[in-house]
């Protein structure tokens, strides 16, 4: 099991760790010890919204690799829909990876093309630009699509990545980490 | 006004990010423009729990030059509660720092003598452990005693972010970064 983290000039950094957090819990509390995860980005280094400088584990992988692709939003985004090349290395849905994005991210996969045949949420302030690319727009906190998932904005990233603990690990681990993040408010709708 | 957020190597990534993301937003939202904030740490590169590398913006830097100095939780504190250098550093709180804490971040004042006369909370598992330092342990989500306020686990630090930017700028600044992060549940009870 491996999952790559986007990550990019602009981004905000607790949507990343939101959504990080939980997962990398699969491994680092004991129930996937096979799983492995990297950060990957198309630039050498990164440099979050707020000034945050992360270092990616990859520039420019393959991301059909991974069997789970995450895509966090920021302020970067605004660039990146017009990066081609940026949307083709995102575009990786299929029935072995699973693309799954929150907030900002969400306008990615739907400027990438990736959801014109799905439904589709975001952060509720950028939901107007989202119905430019989704064929319905949702307020739900988590809308899942099979191959293309998306989630609510910010700490949104949080439910997203408790939720994907409990597709790969089951409900029990899902609560297990839940309960170790001192979490009280898992939502998904 | 400036906050200094501590790192250090065992830092666990969302601790930091959860408090960091609304107290930065009172700047990039445009509400507290002489806002400022440094990564400060001991060591010239941090390693979080997960593996994800950050730069510090000052090493060693004294934090009583600081309004706010914020101890995010990681398990990294094991080594840290016995490192008397590291402790004396983060003993700041004094009529013009409030040194703030959650999760294992508790610990450490508590290690560091700062919570023998006050009231304080904790990640729940480490409740047991935080007794031995604090006048009493009691199972909210924050217990602000002045000078020294502490919080609860992992995303106990949105709720402290969030509650800090009340502080300083007042509840209606708080609900509006509140909504930009799209969180539905801040506690501080």
């Amino acid at each position: 099991m491996k999952i790559a983290f986007v990550i990019y000039d602009g981004i905000t950094l607790l949507d990343f760790a939101g959504v990080f957090d939980p997962l990398t819990r699969l491994k680092t509390m004991g129930f996937l010890d096979t799983l492995q995860w990297d950060l990957c980005a198309r630039t050498s280094a990164v440099r979050s919204t707020e000034g945050v400088v992360l270092t990616p584990d990859r520039v420019d992988k393959n991301l059909a690799e991974y069997d789970f692709v995450i895509v966090p939003g920021g302020d970067g985004i605004k660039g990146l829909m017009q990066d081609k090349a940026f949307l083709r290395w995102i575009s990786v849905a299929s029935d072995t990876t699973t693309v799954a994005a929150l907030c900002g991210g969400s306008l990615l996969l739907g400027a990438a093309g990736m959801l014109r045949t799905k439904r589709a949420t975001t952060h509720p302030a950028l939901a107007v630009f989202l119905k430019n690319f989704a064929c319905e727009v949702v307020p739900d906190r988590i809308v899942d699509e099979g191959n293309v998932i998306t989630a609510g904005g910010v700490t949104a990233g949080i439910d997203l990545g408790l939720y994907l603990c409990g597709k790969i690990a089951g409900e029990e681990v899902r609560e297990k980490i839940q309960q170790q993040m001192d979490y009280r408010n898992y939502t998904v709708r």
